[in-house]
């Protein structure tokens, strides 16, 4: 990349099957089930299309009747990304994984079995999990406390990365004459023992393209910054407020300049939902009508989940209730509290945001006003690029693609052609070296 | 399928990166690698193009430097078959996962994810793990003993399909103007609580076209006859024995019955090498060739695993020494030692059998004589089907599709079109119902 070239914006699309806004589904040309591939498969190749560096798989190991609808049922996000890394060529493909309902030998094989199968476009998001119910679909007699679930997050990162590092590059010699398949003096046990998990290793797999896939995290807590600031190279933020994101931003690349790394390899890049119309007026239309549609019981337990807290005995008409810390989706929570508080916002109308934009940012307007809307938190270094949430899929994404896209491309802040190949070239991150 | 149609031969492809001769790799036309995503998926078109019942991928969770080529590294078996759902339309995708190194609620998510992507071909080799190294992948003292294994494995199948079945067919709704995305009266907690597992549910997946993956089996020990018996639909055999093969299929059958299963879902497919040539001393010259450019090392190393044992302390000149049975890969070690036994075998020629086929049968000759050897094990019935182990890929697979599969089909032993869509389809398995 021209290193007097300006600085360029990133953007991913965050894929949930039945789109973000919880009635999103419900509009006429919105896709079937949540568990379609092909609809999958047509937004990965439409975000292609419009050059996103990546496109992002959320994840939960549980699941109830009246969660939000694109997350009560779903595909497996690991062998999902498998499958779009055969439908696509040059995005990026993230996945969240739990660290702690998963082996770091199984989950280093999955992400490196990505990265090789996608010629180097694989990231991982790093999550602890944020629902305590996961526990008892593992054996488990409780979800671990906030803040061992980040210690073992942290090992476990560290273990994923040491296993991938079993084989030096160029263990291949692939000499048919003498006999040499690989060198066995580049294969190397890890010989890990740590609190949490004791891994002998070596992995059974090359050194993958990219070394690691990108990491990404969207820890909020304390904890979840210390990690994000030692190894996040995405982080996804939960803003509606500029100043909080700028601070925000500005907290985790001091804490990755503290961990030794550069601050331009830490992307901060918070969550967006744009509803697009010709005109304001058209835009804020379809806004009312998705709220018309949004079902009370699923969007309250949408802002109950986010808040770590049962909601169904509150007056939905006062203001919404102060409510200490949960263990769960810190960055949710205050978020939507600040929101909440500076707004004087009703439990009803915090429902109402929460039900088209999951508490992240939402911008509704002509292309030309999103496009404004991004802009300026990017040139406020509130964001390095934007997790993009369409309401539903396809429309309002082929739309952001079709006519916000190129907006941004004008004006000189996103590519007009992908100039590399991994993942990581799409983000200006280097490989990393391969450690002993 | 027309009922008065002659009993039909299932033929799968045991794809193994770098082939299964230990020396395959080493053949002027040989793929590179064995982590070759294009080579592994014109393998499965090629397989499909043959009309194959299934593909098959094998695994194992360690590795070492001098294990068999095509085993000490390669890409992970189920992100690799969710890639080869899209690279192929009608041919199953089996895989091998361990019930001793996953959990089960992320397991049933990966294979019905794999189902659902790929229309209902998705098959499952359940594997207790036949390395006791692999323990210290995964934090833990020390491999569980057989037959704890085989508890674990049974009570892991079980909770798999509860998970599968946690949504009954139907609870689709899409229902937009009435807002009714699914019906939630069709979801159930699974609650399991067993012996190994505490399993709450509900799965977040529909339940996937097939109902359960094929459930695959290739324990031969009285504890894996005994979990075939009950679960198994396709069984994996070692047997270089007509009358052994005929014996082992007879008893899997006669135990199937004995859990209330018809002995026609159970389909046993035992392991075939194939050398083929223009001619017999064609095919013989070839074995030769492979057989000098084998790595005595690896060679004695791959049988080792098979026995179970450390060969390095015996005369490779003297006959094969009587060893006392290990606790893994039952099947291969009985299979060998009577094999030696019969044949009056030294250690250099028994490696020299593991180094060709694994120990599994070898055929070496013209087409016709390769498909007479299949034709008299099927009609015999000592096989329903074979599972077919080039000694590389992709010539010697090439050939089998061209030459061979013809010839069945002629003889009328082979489908000359795919019939159904699903892999239960093309073996004759029903779709089993939900179970509350």
């Amino acid at each position: 990349m021209d290193p007097s070239a300006p600085r360029q914006m990133h953007l991913g699309v965050f894929i949930l099957g039945a789109g973000h806004h919880i009635a999103g589904w419900r509009m006429p040309d919105a896709a079937g089930t949540s568990e379609d591939l092909a609809m999958i498969a047509r937004i990965a190749r439409t975000a292609e299309r419009g050059k996103f560096d990546l496109l992002f798989l959320a994840d939960a190991v549980n699941t109830r009747p009246d969660m939000h609808p694109s997350m009560v049922l779903r595909l497996e996000p690991l062998t999902l990304l498998a499958a779009l890394a055969m439908a696509t060529q040059r995005i990026g493909l993230a996945a969240t994984a739990s660290t702690t309902y998963t082996e770091p030998y199984n989950l280093a094989r999955y992400l490196g079995s990505i990265d090789h199968m996608s010629g180097g476009r694989c990231g991982w998001n790093i999550v602890t999990g944020a629902f305590a119910d996961a526990a008892l679909n593992f054996s488990r007699g409780q979800h671990p406390a906030h803040d061992e679930r980040y210690a073992i997050a942290a090992e476990f990162v560290e273990v994923v990365k040491g296993l991938l590092d079993s084989c030096e590059d160029g263990i291949w010699q692939l000499d048919k004459r003498a006999g040499r398949f690989i060198d066995p003096a580049r294969m190397h046990a890890l010989n890990h023992e740590g609190k949490y998990f004791r891994v002998k290793g070596p992995l059974n797999m090359s050194r993958p393209p990219q070394g690691y896939p990108v990491m990404i995290q969207a820890g909020a807590s304390e904890a979840g910054r210390d990690l994000a600031g030692q190894v996040a190279e995405i982080v996804y933020a939960v803003h509606q407020d500029i100043g909080a994101a700028r601070e925000f931003s500005a907290d985790l690349k001091r804490r990755a300049r503290q961990f030794g790394r550069s601050p331009d390899h830490i992307k901060i890049m918070p969550g967006v939902s744009a509803i697009i119309g010709g005109t304001e007026a058209e835009a804020k239309a379809k806004l009312a009508e998705l709220g018309e549609c949004a079902d009370p019981v699923v969007a309250l337990q949408v802002l109950a989940e986010r808040l770590g807290h049962d909601l169904s005995g509150f007056d939905l008409d006062a203001p919404v209730p102060e409510l200490p810390p949960s263990g769960v989706m810190r960055g949710h929570a205050e978020t939507l509290t600040a929101l909440a508080r500076r707004e004087r916002l009703t439990l009803r109308q915090l429902r109402n945001v929460v039900a088209a934009s999951m508490g992240h940012r939402l911008l509704v307007g002509t292309p030309e006003q999103i496009a404004d809307g991004l802009q300026e938190w990017f040139e406020a270094g509130a964001a390095d690029g934007f997790n993009v949430m369409p309401p539903w899929f396809p429309g309002p994404f082929d739309d952001f693609v079709e006519q916000v896209v190129p907006i941004l491309q004008r004006r000189g802040l996103f590519r007009r052609e992908y100039e590399g190949t991994t993942l990581r070239e799409h983000l200006g991150l280097p490989r990393p070296a391969w450690r002993a």
